[in-house]
């Protein structure tokens, strides 16, 4: 028979199982972790009509999504978890009860180039509240909250940087230039890389008041902004939020650092109030691993009903393949079980009881029935990184005691099923 | 702005938040099933090549499968999580530790004719044991407790019918009829429905030993089916198998009901050996809600190499549904908190600091600090099936003691944090 090469396609993610046991434990705990919050699960279709999703797209997304028709359907594959939410909660307005907190761990796909680092399929871990008609800005320290909790809980070490959207617009109100402002938030973007005189230079281009506006960049703290006395009340407005989010932040004991950063802007037409980013500190460079903000009214297009929200979201695929990349995951088994089981001699139906006896007390348990040689056996209890073996002769049988080897310490002793149990758990 | 209706497509499943939360806690089950058997996450894209994915489909699959171009390759999504495991294994054959045990819970898409029941968009939750050249019969057994301890687990009756394909295969080849097994098996599978008579019918049509052959269908246990005393070699090692298989179960204390049938065929050209599958009890008819079989060689469209193995498969998606139909899936709350904090008067700081000491000691959290009345936050946690409230005045922050309400007796007391975290978790 002619053989067809097996092969799986770039920038799309398969892993080894010992990364993939790595892997879906940190979805375990990102998910854990959204349930700790209350947050209520939700699971939409990875395909959609194309009008319904591509309802705001356009550019950059609109060439990269996936598209293509099924029968008279004109469909797309979802690329973000986002505008899934804003159809989900447009068609069920009336059921659902608000605020709306959810979460979604799910795929979605960009057919961008690849290149190290990028993936056209990846898993977003979202968090979105969604109010009705209005929406608190305590739920915005909820999400920089949860984003904290994650790192924590996945034993990342993380600063999450804090803006809101308002101070800049309105700072940018006062020197009369709100029509410039998506360009010169862009150039502020880029303090951080270019520098102070060659953004000074680049502002100059757009407004004779650079010396001015760039005053605010040198910001160091939220008090250093409000010295800067500005009249303007979307300024004031984002000033009393970002004071808000802190104090509540400050009460919801917050173990990464939180930090204020005036440069943090995050997509420039999306988000109109806070908007937050985490930041890998022990990485080389300063790389972004989840971030959000907040937005005025996330289904505009599909309902005339104002639904102002606010949202989180992780990129696990990149965190991921960043943290492997930056040597801060240890990878170890690559078996999901505790303890493999060997039979010795004619023990196999007691080793086949033994087996279910360990599993129905949480014992995550391989039994190694397969026909292969005890030394072999131990070898493949090696290679997985088998925390313990259990060898199972005749005289264990008689005995009921059985002779556990924990494979790290080579330590091996005789001991009953609760003392394995007890063992194996402790 | 002109509004495009938000809809989503017929044949994906899309659940109001209290059907998503029992979805999830499903899933959840059947993944620490597999876990607590020691089974290997995997998870493969859910695109990939037309050429690696559609070696082997053909008619209806091939018709079903979501194909399109994106640049220069020809992709398609998934239909099943076989074949991508197949490729999988062909392509890290030799980094792989064998027996290869992997389980897979993900999304697969058939563009199916709509219809109720049916679905485009569908999770499968898959275990597969691959072996390196051969592979213990025990590994069916394996499977088939897994199946057994997902509904036990699941807390839904069901019966499993267990056959060997080559117990059929060898006693037609009895009477020389090896080339006709096919269209034979298929006329047995129908034989529940149409009977005795109809069936005999059926069978004449194609053989004049039809009076003969259709006497295994009669058998109801493995001693009738070895009265017939047939010779043939593949049926006797059919008998030797399933003969293991049952001991094995035994062994292992499966606590559903496992049968023995011989009309359970499965899939006609692609299971070898051991067949399986799962019926649920308690619905009108017998419905399907699992199952599975061995195979003889999982790969050979990509490798040389012979990898027998066998696998098992629950459609959840369906199986959800057909469990909501028949009203066996009680949906309660719609959050996944046990408790929500209402403050009362100025104790937003307080209610912020205890909802951090509730979240981490484990205790699901949601904090009401939206702007709305106390009777509507009542209202709220009264619509969400919330389990307890806990209001949170003045008073209660003096005092160190909080009122906790378990909102389905009415019942309220006063009581410390230690003794709130106490009282929810146990």
């Amino acid at each position: 028979m002619q053989k067809i090469t097996p092969r799986t396609l770039a920038g799309f993610m398969e892993l080894e199982p010992k990364e993939q046991i790595v892997f879906t434990e940190m979805q375990d705990i990102i998910k854990k972790t959204f349930e700790i919050n209350g947050l209520v699960p939700l699971d939409t279709p990875i395909v959609e009509l194309s009008d319904v999703l591509l309802v705001k797209a356009g550019g950059e997304t609109e060439k990269q999504v996936y598209r293509f028709n099924k029968g008279e359907n004109d469909l797309c594959l979802r690329f973000d978890l986002t505008v899934p939410l804003a159809k989900y909660v447009a068609m069920h307005k009336n059921e659902l009860i608000f605020p709306f907190r959810r979460y979604q761990i799910g795929k979605v796909y960009r057919g961008e180039r690849t290149q190290k680092g990028r993936f056209r399929e990846f898993y977003q871990c979202d968090m979105d509240i969604i109010g009705d008609g209005a929406l608190s800005v305590l739920a915005d320290a909820d999400c920089i909250s949860v984003l904290s909790q994650i790192y924590w809980n996945l034993g990342v070490n993380i600063t999450i940087r804090v803006n809101n959207r308002k101070i800049l617009n309105g700072y940018l109100s006062e020197f009369g230039l709100e029509n410039s402002s998506a360009e010169i938030i862009r150039i502020f973007d880029k303090f951080e890389k270019i520098g102070y005189d060659e953004t000074l230079e680049l502002l100059k281009e757009i407004t004779p008041k650079a010396e001015e506006i760039i005053k605010i960049l040198t910001a160091k703290t939220i008090q250093d902004v409000e010295k800067l006395k500005v009249e303007n009340q979307l300024f004031r407005t984002g000033l009393e939020e970002i004071n808000q989010v802190f104090s509540a932040l400050e009460n919801m004991n917050v173990k990464n650092q939180v930090v204020f950063d005036i440069k943090i802007a995050r997509g420039l037409d999306y988000y109109t109030g806070t908007v937050f980013e985490a930041v890998l500190n022990d990485a080389k460079e300063k790389i972004s691993v989840g971030g959000g903000g907040r937005y005025d009214n996330l289904a505009e297009y599909y309902t005339e009903a104002k639904l102002p929200g606010v949202g989180m979201s992780v990129g696990l695929t990149r965190v991921f393949d960043i943290l492997k990349t930056n040597n801060l995951i240890k990878f170890g088994k690559s078996t999901c079980a505790d303890v493999a089981i060997i039979p010795l001699g004619e023990t196999l139906n007691e080793c086949l009881k033994l087996s279910e006896t360990l599993k129905q007390n949480q014992v995550k348990t391989d039994l190694y029935y397969f026909d292969k040689g005890f030394k072999q056996k131990m070898n493949i209890a090696n290679r997985q990184g088998m925390k313990y073996v259990l060898i199972v002769g005749e005289n264990e049988v008689a005995s009921k005691k059985y002779a556990l080897k924990n494979m790290e310490s080579g330590e091996q002793e005789l001991l009953t099923v609760e003392e394995i149990v007890k063992k194996i758990k402790g």
